[in-house]
């Protein structure tokens, strides 16, 4: 993970609390100096784990204002009995220890469902997180919360506004990206900026659609998936009204750079895979067809073999469900025009191999004609290692 | 392949034309002595192969009178300058050798897309195929239709009615389960009842939705899609109005082992999963929940790995889109209940390991309540090699 630079007034710590087999930190503890602006999105999955659900509440009851966020990994605590009272005992516990109300704590989970979730695992490290908490930490609070994930996941910005420096720095975690309705995702950005919580909510619903949704992870998700951002405005710097949408931006990077290491980090993954498309009829019918392309395992699984069968681009765009002529498209791989007006283009097929090797790839799907609806997505290659993977998950 | 009892009055050819590099048959006809009443079903991809296009317009000029239908398989004969060309001049030349309308042939292809396929390589084989048609030869159209298919597929049925025997027989093949938006479904049911051909496409419309329909291929589809049914009434049987209903029984029948066989020789395929919902509000509602689970990629590896991972069935099912309770879940793994009203229920994990291992795998997830919607679907586990053959594909 790259350098951070760090907002002001948040503090972290991270512990073993003996969650997952492996003897590597599994609980993250993220506070803030003073309850911070907090907005979150959640999960739209039908079976919603104990945490979710809380999260949901506290933020209704808090209005949105949050002191803390409490992370465990190796356990969903999810579709358990005791589910509910796990999240609603360690919640109330820490805040007792960072004399917060109990529902300005977030709590988030990650790991396998239906398995009970010893709470007092959790119980008998908080006054450890809490003695141990530092200004550093964030890069721990990333490897922490890790299931599958290889690689910790971090970005951050800083945005030079008028009134001064405001900072902006998140962590994610998640992996399968195969058809990511299933996979976890985490992620918890933090900013010290002063945004008003409303405003907040806003930003963080626009930016998630051009980020973590061009994942693909938006209406398809897991029983635990949660994105949080917390506003602490410890800078002082509140954005005028005019460089709001110059802090947005920078949001919106981070949680773009985050999501982009989510899917090149994917399970099995070696390529990060661009899906960009352009002369759609609207933005929304770009989104339907780069997404249809992204979740294709045949186009996956030629990127994996550095295949460039832009026959599967084409059927998995026809099965988009949006309306174009196949002969007003053309397609290129790693800048290299394989297919004009719908039929095949002359290639180098040695050097396409060559090229198709990279760990990035593009693909750009572009139709003739007089749209102007664009959309990027991101996807990565499906290889072996994810089978492997995902068949001995759980035991 | 089991030994069929044939329908009267169809002969079969079959001949290597070179389409292939694998010299393996790449070439099928079925012809029918009388042109016989057809009813079909074709892709819904928006990029349809000139084959399609051409079957759908002679379908329609023929008004459903089907002398003959001409396969060939290695090229798709889609995304390609001469497709429309190619299809046209192959099926008028074999409507010329067997003295039919043109329009009365039914051309259908599979394979790579966007690649130009060599008519010469087809029309110089039409006089051997039809000098060598013959009474027995369906088993050799069923092995020379198939791609990364392993196992021919066929499937055959009679049914005794009080004015004598009809019978049915189909080949079919079709490969890469794990999504199945994009393997190419070919599927030909020949009999030799009477039945008029209004009646024939809505048995054929209800048969589907139970069986192909049931493996996913449904709205999302290949661009090469083609399920023929051809009824030439060569027994001079008839089907009293109140035997229809055992006709159609007969012809689902059928329809679903071809689909079943599909599944189990899936790419890199070891095991069939049946996912059986009950107790959903409805039968519609149930069938988009056992979906939702069949196409799980990691329920599908979990079944690879012999892994009694109920929580990902859970979280599936949560995704369907469909509204019930969690908590009145059972989920039952061959024959074992592994999940009771939604929490995880006791079981012995070797046992159940042991029973995982078995080719044939059953998942049936029943929702408590007034609910009266049932469905089953089929699908099959997903392994390291579905990943090796399509990473390999074209190239």
């Amino acid at each position: 993970m790259r350098p951070f630079d760090l907002p002001l007034g948040f503090k972290y710590a991270t512990a073993y609390g003996g969650i997952r087999k492996q003897e590597k930190d599994d609980l993250a503890l993220i506070v803030s100096g003073v309850p911070a602006a907090a907005a979150a999105v959640f999960t739209t999955n039908r079976v919603q784990a104990a945490p979710v659900k809380l999260a949901r509440s506290n933020m209704r009851a808090s209005k949105g204002l949050c002191g803390a966020i409490l992370v465990n990994a190796g356990n969903a605590n999810c579709a358990t009995k005791s589910g509910d009272k796990v999240a609603s005992n360690t919640t109330k516990a820490l805040a007792k220890l960072l004399k917060l109300n109990p529902n300005q704590i977030i709590p988030a989970s990650t790991g396998v469902i239906g398995v009970e979730l010893d709470e007092n695992l959790i119980l008998s490290k908080l006054p450890e997180l809490v003695e141990t908490l530092n200004d550093t930490g964030l890069p721990d609070v990333a490897r922490a919360i890790l299931t599958t994930d290889l690689q910790a996941k971090g970005a951050s910005r800083e945005v030079t506004l008028r009134r001064g420096a405001v900072r902006i720095a998140g962590v994610t975690k998640g992996s399968g990206m195969i058809h990511p309705r299933m996979a976890t995702t985490l992620g918890f950005v933090m900013t010290d900026a002063v945004i008003p919580q409303t405003l907040l909510r806003r930003m963080l619903v626009r930016a998630t659609e051009l980020s973590y949704n061009r994942i693909s992870v938006d209406g398809d998700t897991s029983t635990n998936d949660t994105l949080v951002v917390l506003a602490n405005g410890a800078s002082g710097v509140r954005p005028d009204p005019k460089e709001m949408s110059l802090f947005e931006e920078a949001l919106t990077e981070t949680l773009q750079s985050l999501a982009r290491q989510i899917v090149r980090d994917g399970e099995g993954a070696r390529k990060l895979v661009a899906v960009e498309v352009h002369g759609a009829l609207s933005d929304a019918a770009g989104a339907a067809i780069a997404r249809s392309i992204s979740n294709s395992p045949l186009v996956k699984t030629a990127i994996a073999g550095s295949d460039p069968n832009w026959g599967r681009i084409l059927s998995a765009a026809g099965n988009s469900g949006v309306n174009f002529d196949p002969s007003s498209v053309d397609i290129t791989l790693q800048d290299v025009k394989v297919c004009k007006g719908g039929l095949a283009a002359p290639f180098d097929e040695g050097d396409m191999k060559l090229r198709l090797d990279d760990t990035d790839v593009s693909i750009v799907f572009r139709i003739a004609g007089k749209g102007k609806g664009n959309a990027t997505f991101w996807t990565c290659d499906l290889t072996e290692d994810y089978v492997h993977i995902n068949a001995n998950y759980r035991t």
